[in-house]
C-alpha cells in the first residue's frame, strides 16, 4: 500500500500511497469535508487547486444524513462527487469532544477514577467513557447515542472510506497520568476490537474494495505512553497508523518522533488535525505522511488568508482600496482572478463566495505548500526551504 | 445594437443585441448578480450553465462597496470576474422598495397630493419622492442618502455596465390613478435628463466603451398611461426600453403588449424583474427580449427547484432516500453529478454547497427554457413548446 521514495536524515520522507481510488502523493494535505461537502467549495475546485483526498468525519455522518444512507448512495465518495482517495475518521475525537461541547464540558466517567481524574463531573457531562465505549449526546438535538469500537467499524464500514481509523478514546492535557494510563489501555483494547470487526465486516462484503484500518496513537504528552502505544499498535499490524490527541504546539515535533521511531517504516503516519504551517514542517520532518485539518477552510471564512508572510485579514479598512491579489506569488484561481478589493466586498456584502474564493485560496496555499515540501525531500532541499519558508513566513 | 431574426405574429422575436463585451442572442434570461456576485456560483460556473449577461443593482453598490470603487477596479465585470455582457439597473426600484422596506413602508411626498396618493405617512417614511428625486434611508445602516436621474447616472457610468436603466419612479398598484399620471409625467421628465446627463457623461470619457442607456416604462395597470409612457420615451430615443412597475400575473401579457405596441420594432426591450417560467413565455410572445429576476437564485436557497413538472422542495422526508437527480431531463452540473438525497444531506447540515448546487441548476434551468423559447421562435414551434411546457409545468 505504501512505498517510499526518499528519506530526510531525520525520518521525514516523499512516498506513495495507493488505495482503490487511486494514488496519494506524500507528504499530502488532505482538506476536510466533515459532513461530505468541503464547506463552500465544490469537489471539482478541490481537484483542480491539487487536493488528492478528503477526508470526512464519521460522527457528523453518522448524525447527518446517517451512515445507512451513505451506503445505499454508493459511498461517501459517490455521495459527494469525489472519485479520488477518501479518509473517514473514527468518530472518538468528535463524541468526546463536540458531544462534550454541546455544553463546553467533558467529562470523564468518575466510577473507579480519582477525583483528579474527573473533568467536570456533575449534570453537565455529556460524553461518559467506560471501558465498553462512550455515551454521549447530539450536538444537534440532545438525543443520546453510544460508540463502541465495532459501533465506528460499522459506521466506517457503511461509509465506505478508503481509510478509515480505529475508535480510540481521546483525552486532554488535563488529565492525570494515572487516567492518561488507564485510557491508553482502553484503547488498545478498542484497537484489538476494531482489527476484529474489522476483518469480519471485510469478509461480509467482498465485493467492496478493501479498506485500509489506521490505529490511533494517543499518549498525551508521556514519551513512555506515548511509545507504548506506539508499540502496543505496531503488533496489531494496522496499514497504518494515525497520531492522534492533545499536543502543544512546542513539543510536537518531540512527540512525533517519539511515536515514529516505533512504528514500521512500511506504513503510511497520519497526523490528526494538523494543518498550519509551521507544524506541517515538523510533522513531515519527523516522518509524518498525511495531515488532515479544518483550519485553512473555517479561517477563510471569517477572512482570515494565508500568505507568504504570514496569516493576514482581509477585512480591513487597507483591503478597501486593494486592487491586487491576495498573495502576488501564488496560483490559486481566487488570487488569478480576484482583487483584495473585491473579496473584501463580499466580505462586507456577506456574500457566500466571500467563503468560497478565500476557502479556495487557503486550501491551494496549505495543498501546495505540503506538495513543495514533497518535491525539496525528492530533490534534497528541505532544510533550506524550510528556513527559507518559515523566515518569511513568521516575519 | 439590436437585429431580429425571426418573428411571432404576436409581436414576439429572436434576435441578437450587440454590447461591447459580446452578444446576447435574444430572448434571453439574464441571472442576477445584485452585488456584483450570483450568490453562492462563481461567474465560470454561470457562463458553463449558459448566462450570456449578468444584472447588478445600482443601489446595492453604490452602498457597498461604492461605485469608486468598482470604477477604480476596471468597472462592474473586471471586479466581479465576468468577461462578457452587464447590466445595472437604476436603483429607482431599491430606493423605493428597499429603501422603505427597512421599515416595510413606503411613503410618497404629501406635499401637494390628495390623502389618498400617500400610502404610509407619518414618520416611518424612509423614501420621499419630490420632482427632483428621491431621498431615502439605507437598509444596511440608516444613513440618508439622495437619487436624482443625475445621480443614478452618475454611478452607472462608474459602474460601467454595457445597458444602464433611466432613472425612474415606481408605484404601486396601490396608488391612486392621479397620482400614477403625476408619476409618469415625472418620470418621462426624468428619463429626459437622463439621456442629456448619459450624453454628457459619455462625451467626458471617450476612452470607455459607450453604454447603452435603456428607458423604463411605468404606467401600472393603466392602459393609456402605459400606452402614453410608451411613446414619450420613444420619442427620446433610447437605445433599448425597460418595461417596469407593478404587474399582476394575470395582466402581465396584456400590460407588455399594449407598452410593446408602442415601442420602435428595432430596439430591444427588458422585462424589469421577471422570471417565473409561464411569465416568461408571455413575456417572450408579446414582444419582450431580455428579462432578470433574483427567483431562481432566492428560492433554491430555501430548497425549493425547477423541474418539468413545477417548482418541488427538496427538504421533504421523501427526498432523503431519493438517489436519483433532481430532474432526470436536466443537463445542469448538479443534475449530473448530486442526488436528491445529497442535497437533502446538504440543507439539513446547513452546508454552503446546498445553495451553490440548487442555484446552478435553478439557473440553468431558465437560462435553458428562454433559450429553448428562442429556437422554437426561430424553427416555427413556439405555440406547440409552450402547450407542450406549461401542460407538463401547471399539472
Amino acid at each position: 500500500m505504501f512505498t517510499v521514495a526518499a528519506e530526510l536524515p531525520t525520518g521525514g520522507r516523499a512516498g506513495v500511497i495507493e488505495t482503490p481510488h487511486g494514488q496519494i502523493r506524500t507528504p499530502a494535505f488532505v482538506p476536510v469535508a466533515t459532513r461530505a461537502a468541503v464547506r463552500a467549495v465544490l469537489p471539482e475546485t478541490m481537484a483542480d487547486l491539487g487536493a488528492q483526498a478528503l477526508l470526512a468525519n464519521a460522527y457528523h455522518l453518522y448524525l447527518q444524513p446517517g451512515a445507512d444512507i451513505v451506503d445505499a448512495a454508493g459511498g461517501l465518495g459517490t455521495f459527494m462527487n469525489w472519485p479520488g482517495p477518501t479518509f473517514t475518521d473514527s468518530g472518538g475525537f468528535q463524541v468526546l469532544s463536540l458531544g462534550a461541547g454541546f455544553k463546553k464540558t467533558l467529562a470523564m466517567d468518575a466510577k473507579g477514577v480519582e477525583a483528579d481524574d474527573v473533568i467536570a463531573p456533575g449534570k453537565d457531562r455529556l460524553a461518559r467513557v467506560d471501558d465498553d465505549g462512550v455515551t454521549f449526546t447530539s450536538h444537534l438535538n440532545g438525543s443520546t447515542h453510544r460508540f463502541t469500537p465495532e459501533v465506528s467499524m460499522g459506521i466506517q464500514h457503511q461509509l465506505g472510506a478508503d481509510i478509515i481509523f480505529a475508535f480510540d478514546e481521546l483525552t486532554t492535557l488535563m488529565n492525570t497520568r494515572g487516567y492518561q494510563e488507564r485510557s491508553l489501555e482502553r484503547t488498545q483494547r478498542w484497537a484489538e476490537r476494531c482489527v476484529v470487526e474489522h476483518e469480519r465486516l471485510t469478509a461480509a462484503r467482498p465485493d467492496k474494495p478493501r479498506q485500509a484500518l489506521f490505529g490511533v496513537v494517543q499518549g498525551a504528552q508521556h514519551e513512555d505512553l506515548r511509545r507504548r502505544a506506539a508499540r502496543g499498535l505496531r503488533g496489531l499490524d494496522f496499514a497504518g497508523y494515525g497520531i492522534g490527541g492533545a499536543i502543544e504546539k512546542e513539543s510536537l515535533a518531540t512527540i512525533v518522533r517519539w511515536v515514529t521511531e516505533e512504528l514500521p517504516d512500511d506504513r503510511p503516519r497520519h497526523l490528526l488535525g494538523i494543518g498550519e504551517p509551521e507544524d506541517l514542517f515538523e510533522g513531515v520532518e519527523h516522518g509524518c505522511d498525511t495531515f488532515d485539518c479544518v483550519q485553512p477552510s473555517r479561517v477563510a471564512r471569517t477572512s482570515r488568508v494565508y500568505t507568504v508572510h504570514g496569516r493576514e485579514n482581509l477585512n480591513v479598512a487597507a483591503s478597501r482600496r486593494n486592487f491586487g491579489p491576495i498573495d502576488p506569488e501564488c496560483d490559486c484561481y481566487t488570487c488569478a482572478n480576484y482583487s483584495r478589493a473585491y473579496l473584501h466586498h463580499l466580505f462586507k456584502a456577506k456574500e457566500y463566495n466571500a467563503a468560497t474564493l478565500c476557502t479556495i485560496h487557503n486550501e491551494r496555499f496549505i495543498v501546495r505548500l505540503v506538495d513543495r515540501i514533497r518535491e525539496t525531500i525528492l530533490d534534497g532541499t528541505f532544510t533550506d526551504y524550510k528556513a527559507d519558508f518559515l523566515g518569511l513566513y513568521r516575519r
